[in-house]
């Protein structure tokens, strides 16, 4: 959505681009890419998707470490019971499709992971257990393992890919490719953190539902790569939503490459380094979100002052999750009314004569009612921007927590009444 | 939706029909309808809506006892915290207005009230605590009290309406109006109860969104009144999920006329009164469900063999309520694999190879794994149904529990995104 244009443009042309416009608006106008040096790239069109490429292989030079997250899902896909299972932190090689989640699939998707892992782990000379899978797209459904070994028998070490084609391969319903690269700079070391993601629907919290692959360029005990994202993950990928929906796949794996020894001793490179993932974790998050199925805006939920985190981040999902919130957003409705119910569903324990709410600095409602002062035309306005800042200020304690979502657009009915025709 | 239409006419005429004809499809074609003895109604053109009779006020002939049930909401409206404060279980007289929720209004929401509740006490001789009063609408904005005094002064006691007017001067969103009658015979008594109902958006449990108010003619104490509503609210008006939201201003009142005096150590007077509100409370939450926002399909989700009626009911809420699932039925798409997803993030304890799911009769998944004889034609048929049953057995123990919920299309995307303009 366009900022500044005229409202009367704006609700004339609304139904008809959420009909034919399917590109998020915060798709990124540039891409950092690059072909990393210490691991290599193979994508192919394995057959998955209509046209597209839809399998990613990813072969380390050495054997890394890695640290996995799944999600906590009752109903976890066969690739993630597989990886669970079998791969304890030391990987060669990831093999990720797109169109096929293998969930739900029983031994058969079981069996299908054994097979084509045993023909990667022959093909390039390593364990099975040192391979990690996932899938993502549609669940239920049985595939032929040979849509993999066949591409397996493609890879041509001299004619690996770059870092945008890996995040591509890895897409479903995203409207564009999901990346990031950092550089760290640690005493005299110079070292790359590489990230990708893919995400679009089914995206909630315990981990967003969604894919991230993140590489560093370092050699991290476990410890610290456990330290690093955990710092991290609550703020990053645990606090989106796009429909409050979890995904059977969720995966978010870190590999060390072993390549630079850090001195952890020296705190200032611990800092430096969390830093750096937490940049890196931010960005695709937010990527994440801003790829939203349908999204025409970007939701920014902050909660301030509660009696404690937990609080601040149940009534931020309260708001952020609310189908009514949502919707108004779409319609330019600076509808806090709707706010004030989505506090309330939440049942927490607040004292409604002393929140505040803004929509950006707009001060819309105090002391238990609207604030009468509100200059409603400035409100409009600020509605047709494409990020709305909700800011609660609950007043009852000094805890705070920021929550990402979208809006509820037609674009998203269409997405999921379609998916699979 | 109609049955057993062509496939070609439903997949081209879907978007069309959901901008073009808001009337949900469940809309009953005739209403039991009369005028009540024991109490009068008196609707009005308040002026909170546009053109449409939006205040209703009942007067009884004798004051009643009455049993008060309000939202959970952390965030009430104004006419539920003054009715909670003020009301103690003996009622003359209801006021309810529709149009405006009197919500977050601080102390002038509490002042209107005071205002019109004084009025209307002085008018027809009665204590101001034995008022009950409700309002629906718009949250956060204030009404000049006159709007209901105004039509107090007109009330004429041989000009009273009968229940359907009621039950269409609460209606908000709502495409028709909710009534229930029932005739109940012990012994040699006949009387009968009557039930008004309005909700359409912001349905979610903790008694449902809504206003729903029962009148019993029939002199019942304080203690059978809460046994037989909360022997019957679970399964009816706790079952029933829209959009997930819960509003501000949920009531039920249920009114006990005094008329006739049952003897309840027999214990069979009870049960038949039981079954009498039982199937009064459930034909009012289905008339609610079955008008939730943007309707075209109501889907019921059975879920049995789970270990407990909270497994049973949670796992229930997470399959009606999850966007993705919702979609699906929309588009008349058999998507198990939502179903799954659903089930895994309630994240209860279950053993996913024993689930078993069901699409009305047919079996889609067993084992952990598709059913591999699914006749795909059969199925593809059965989704053109106006009502879809997912059916879910866990397998791992003997407690049911059954949730009503409706897709989730354009319509409800329009309204929502229209409401206030």
């Amino acid at each position: 959505m366009k900022k500044n244009s005229s409202t009367k443009d704006l609700n004339l042309s609304n139904a008809k681009r959420f009909f034919f416009d399917a590109k998020s608006p915060f798709t990124p106008k540039k891409y950092s890419n690059l072909k990393p040096i210490n691991f290599k790239i193979f994508t192919f069109k394995a057959g998955f998707k209509k046209g597209t490429e839809d399998l990613l292989i990813v072969v380390f030079d050495k054997v890394v470490n890695s640290l996995n997250f799944f999600s906590k899902t009752s109903t976890p896909s066969a690739p993630i019971i597989w990886s669970k299972k079998n791969n304890k932190g030391k990987v060669k090689a990831l093999i990720v499709n797109s169109g096929n989640a293998n969930a739900h699939t029983g031994q058969a998707g079981i069996k299908i992971i054994d097979h084509y892992t045993d023909f990667l782990s022959k093909y390039i000379g390593c364990k099975k257990n040192e391979i990690i899978v996932s899938s993502t797209g549609v669940i239920g459904e049985i595939f032929d393992p040979k849509l993999i070994t066949k591409q397996i028998e493609k890879i041509n070490f001299s004619k690996d890919k770059d870092l945008l084609s890996a995040a591509k391969a890895i897409m479903t319903t995203d409207t564009y490719p999901k990346i990031c690269i950092k550089t760290v700079h640690i005493n005299n070391y110079k070292f790359k953190i590489y990230g990708i993601a893919k995400g679009s629907g089914m995206i909630k919290p315990n981990m967003a539902t969604m894919l991230v692959y993140i590489f560093v360029e370092a050699k991290l005990p476990k410890m610290i790569l456990k330290k690093l994202i955990k710092n991290n993950i609550e703020n990053t990928f645990n606090s989106i939503t796009v429909d409050s929906d979890t995904s059977t796949s969720d995966t978010l794996v870190v590999f060390s490459l072993n390549k630079y020894e850090i001195n952890f001793k020296n705190k200032n490179n611990l800092e430096k380094l969390n830093l750096s993932i937490c940049e890196l974790m931010n960005d695709l998050s937010q990527k994440v979100i801003r790829d939203g199925e349908g999204i025409t805006k970007l939701l920014k939920v902050d909660v301030f002052n509660a009696r404690s985190n937990t609080q601040a981040k149940k009534i931020g999902f309260s708001i952020a999750e609310s189908p009514l919130v949502k919707t108004a957003i779409t319609g330019e409705d600076a509808n806090w009314g709707r706010v004030i119910m989505a506090i309330g569903k939440s049942q927490e324990k607040i004292i409604q004569n002393k929140i505040k709410i803004y929509f950006g600095k707009i001060l819309v409602c105090e002391k238990g009612a609207i604030n009468k002062k509100i200059d409603i035309t400035k409100l409009d306005y600020y509605m047709k921007n494409s990020i709305i800042n909700i800011k609660v200020d609950l007043q009852i304690g000094n805890k705070n927590h920021t929550v990402y979502g979208n809006d509820l657009s037609y674009e998203y009915i269409k997405i999921n009444t379609d998916y699979r025709s």
